[in-house]
């Protein structure tokens, strides 16, 4: 990686930050953050705009740029790309050590007193507006909203926003029609009070509308907003995807409909307008109900005395609980899922084996390859982590072919994988040895295991949130003085993106929603060795009601049943470390591995494959 | 109980709200809350204004009067006895319940436009009164101080506040002079760039100072404020405690010393206009130091502009780990509390089974009467629970004639008790059967004993928050469908309040600091049925430094180690339901209490207690 000279580009900006043609007055300093105007997760190419500017294109990271300065905050897991990504114009502001000034205070330091700090009101969201705003005005400065996109106004050769066909989703799919969506956000509308409600987020128009997309790679959205009324419904999306029959058809366009269920359709970039026209005619006590995470141009849209602004908003919290036709599809997307592995394991250990040419990268594609043979394979859900040996260590990699390693007999292997069909979405982690594991290896291996079974065994009562189950994952690697530093699960949505709110099992997340029956996290502890290896057991659990013995206060209990059904390798156990409880679980595991997929393994006529799936599938004996 | 009758009081208030002697216009609502000005959890007779306007004497409540209204907030433990003991004049509101408003909705849907609510700024803490007033002043109303207590006003026999002799605690039982601690604050000061800093929680005062008082029951504290500047220190303290010689020359009021440790004494009275004077002094960029929970009087002394607020100070957090003179403290304190209690168990045994005429208030007493045969016994530290059958499922229980139960062989007993030494607080639950606990019984008070030894036992990393240990203790109780509505810990002061912060293990704190080797918090989870009985093991425990097998990225382990050694009730225990290392737990624990306390009790010539724990230490035998 040879960093990007950015010096030309740096002296563009500087001349459009004082350029009356887009500025009102001169700003002293300019904000690039990561997001798009949806807050979105996972960008498209024409929103990587902190990328273009700087050459640094991790997941992460805010750039701002003065007359005199270029500073890039981003944290831990990017120091050393941002370091080799950025040419020596640039400052790097390492997040999370103690001597590195937040954004405010070093723009406080660094500018001439009364200076103006502009930024892209549709990118900003509005509580980081809030507090930066804040900081700044106490010590003199302002922050502006500057309309036109100063990156975009030098960025000549910026790719077009994406704008591609949409999927229709029926009800076998989806299990509830947008219509009885709309109905019930209007319910829950009403319960709080409110009149309107936005839609900022990119998967919450998707999941309300039944549609998707492929705007994004690896996330099946599509760019569009939305604003619910209790009799009105705005839908504000670009191109001719609107003109697709099957689309006009699954919306009801040109249907004689109810007019509250009656779509209008609108350029994806009046949506401020509109919103300024809802704000303009509230009479006082009528609130629009927004995301605190929605941009600061939207929720400006609102006098402050209208908005009415949660955290998690109604319909991230439906998505989140699956009905019964999403959780059939998600149990049927993870079947497929699983038939592809255990082709893929199988090949591997034929492959990896005797030749040894096996690389980081011909495996991931071998594993997209394999995903692709299954029904309704949309994409994968998120880019592949196929690392061996010491690339295993580091937790969000992505094989490149400078770092391309050779799977081998000797070291760790670590798949993270995923794809998006039209009935589900997946995740799945699988850590494996081609050769003989070192006592240390099976240790450490076994107390991840541990861990997965200690949260995907769990017990607990209804209306826990996920962070209190988080300890559960760690307690067997802490007896030995080892963690791990990522959460333990995230919510994962159903041909939707695969994190998403508003629950998980984090030791980080106090926010979280309670748990409840039809929610779908991921339970993946893991444990890394710098430069040496990493390991992960990564399962989706579905969050279903237990059986107990008794019931306190009648509030019932809740626990998790494994959607992924991939073997854990049993050849990375330490058996003595493991309780007749925790042995049984694995065997329990594997035989409704060896039903479930066995069975598909062979309708598909897969049968090496099955060959394999029975040899991994053994139980393990019995405490002594 | 009966209910207080207040109509003519609450007349007397009405007056006085619109009385020209003491509000500058009259005030449409009244504010009385549960605190003093320090924001105590305990509070002196003189600070029970709630309860003396409107009879509820619970620990938690706000009441608030208007022209036409009374109200009383209050929460789930307190619904029935506010119910009892206030007279119809009042509203009783249930907080947690979905129905009931806040305070602000409440006060917004009574008061005529453009009211003025007022309060005393001493009682009410800065945060509330910014949320309150913003609420307030959104819907056209003001919150305004009222510089005297309107309560004050009508209480015509209100107790004086109290202003006990002062204790000196020499370095043997501190560790560390007060010079050295104002040394350290002053240097925590220079790291946050803050010139002046503000003691308003008597316990910050007192561990301050190593002076102790008893100004209010259970807790060794006096009132008094100060203010700590880079070269003075102000104390703020009435009555004649400094002409004590004792004092003067702990303080070293009459030597000549270094300017920067010559301590002012002003009137307690004077705090605000003393911190006036600093504010009205300050050029920008000094900053004054308050907890964000200080009085909105004293925060709104310091302008705006020069605040530094934390939720927990630097003193609060330095009281939290205990130095070797203190853990030295608090092990002879629990030996000599264990004693009495051996004592205590002992003597019920040969009472209550033969004879029948032991009630919970004589258990208690009796209780008290062991403790204060101990040397430097001061009082306790707590009103002691004790509590048979029924009454032990009322978590906040406190015997009084009206519910006082005779201890039987037919029911479990609980008793939370601790007392004040002068070399350590303690704070222990011992729940017991004097005759044959039923098999469900035993199987409840097993689940307990498995959360109490999952915490006790755990390890976990250097900088673990203690709410990440609190499903720890639930896990057993979660997995039979039963559970407790409490949380399972809090930090215990050295000789100080036997509740204190910043430390605990709850599912509910989520600002707490991560445990440090030196805290010392308790491990008491429980398990209660409404109407048969209650369980709780309480033991306080210290962080302590744990060894590991490995150590990940150099952080170093924590675990517990119990200072509390009093038997558990093994006749309580379904052994069938230990693991082996729970039962080596056990063992341990006992084998500990045996030696500890075993010889204690013999150099004390206690031999029929010895005997007592003697027999109640028996090891559990081996899984079969």
């Amino acid at each position: 990686m040879s960093p990007k000279i950015t010096t030309e580009l740096l002296k563009q900006l500087r001349q459009v930050m004082k350029s009356p043609k887009y500025v009102q007055e001169p700003v002293q300093a300019y904000i690039v953050p990561s997001g798009d105007a949806h807050q979105s997760e996972y960008i498209a190419p024409c929103d990587c705009r902190r990328a273009f500017i700087s050459g640094f294109d991790g997941s992460a990271g805010t750039a701002i740029i003065t007359e005199q300065h270029a500073a890039m905050w981003t944290d831990g897991r990017y120091f050393l790309q941002a370091a080799h990504q950025m040419d020596n114009n640039w400052t790097l502001m390492k997040m999370g050590l103690k001597d590195t000034p937040t954004q405010e205070d070093w723009l406080v330091s660094v500018l001439p007193e009364g200076s103006k700090v502009g930024v892209d009101p549709f990118i900003i969201p509005a509580d980081q507006w809030k507090r930066m705003s804040k900081a700044l005005r106490s010590a003199g400065h302002d922050l502006v909203p500057v309309k036109e996109n100063l990156i975009d106004t030098i960025w000549t050769d910026c790719p077009q926003r994406p704008c591609k066909p949409l999927i229709t989703l029926d009800l076998s799919y989806t299990g509830v029609s947008w219509r009885d969506k709309i109905v019930a956000l209007r319910s829950k509308m009403a319960e709080r009070k409110v009149l309107w409600f936005v839609v900022t987020a990119l998967d919450e128009v998707a999941w309300l509308f039944n549609l998707r997309g492929s705007d994004v790679e690896y996330n099946p959205v599509f760019f569009a907003y939305a604003i619910i009324g209790m009799n009105t419904i705005r839908l504000f999306i670009d191109g001719d995807r609107m003109m697709d029959p099957a689309v006009r058809e699954h919306l009801q366009l040109d249907s004689t409909l109810e007019p509250e269920f009656k779509i209008q359709v609108l350029p994806y970039g009046s949506i401020q307008s509109e919103l300024q026209a809802v704000g303009a005619g509230l009479s006082p006590k009528e609130k629009v109900w927004l995301s605190d995470k929605a941009s600061y141009a939207l929720t400006e849209a609102i006098p402050k005395a209208y908005r009415y602004l949660t955290p998690y908003t109604p319909i991230c919290i439906a998505k989140a609980v699956k009905n019964s036709s999403e959780t059939e599809g998600m149990r049927r997307a993870h079947i497929k899922d699983a038939v592809a592995l255990c082709e893929l394991f199988n090949w591997l250990e034929k492959e990896v084996v005797p030749k040894g040419t096996v690389t980081e990268i011909i495996a991931a594609d071998k594993a997209e390859e394999f995903r692709s043979q299954q029904k309704d394979f949309v994409e994968l859900s998120f880019a592949t982590i196929s690392s061996t040996g010491p690339n295993g260590a580091i937790i969000h990699y992505k094989p490149v072919p400078e770092t391309n390693r050779t799977l081998s007999v000797n070291e760790i292997y670590l798949l993270d994988s995923g794809a998006q069909y039209k009935d589900g979405t997946t995740d799945v982690t699988r850590t494996m040895h081609f050769g003989t594991p070192s006592a240390y290896e099976k240790e450490c291996f076994t107390y991840v295991l541990k861990g997965h079974i200690a949260v995907s065994a769990a017990i607990f009562p209804n209306g826990t949130k996920g962070h209190l189950l988080d300890s559960f994952a760690r307690s067997a690697l802490w007896d030995s003085g080892l963690d791990y530093l990522h959460g333990t699960g995230h919510g994962v949505g159903s041909f939707l993106n695969v994190h998403e709110g508003p629950c998980g099992i984090s030791y980080k997340t106090f926010a979280d929603e309670p748990l409840e029956a039809g929610m779908i996290v991921s339970d993946e502890p893991g444990y890394y060795e710098d430069g040496s290896f990493g390991i992960r057991i990564e399962n989706v659990v579905l969050v279903i009601p237990a059986e107990t013995k008794y019931n306190f206060k009648n509030r019932g209990s809740l626990t998790f049943e494994p959607l992924t059904l991939v073997p854990i390798q049993t050849k990375m156990i330490d058996v003595n470390l493991l309780t007749q409880k925790e042995r049984n679980w694995v065997n329990d595991y594997h035989q409704k591995c060896r039903e479930v997929i066995g069975a598909e393994l062979e309708r598909q006529g897969r049968h090496e494959a099955l060959r394999w799936l029975i040899r991994e599938t053994e139980p393990l004996g019995r405490v002594q």
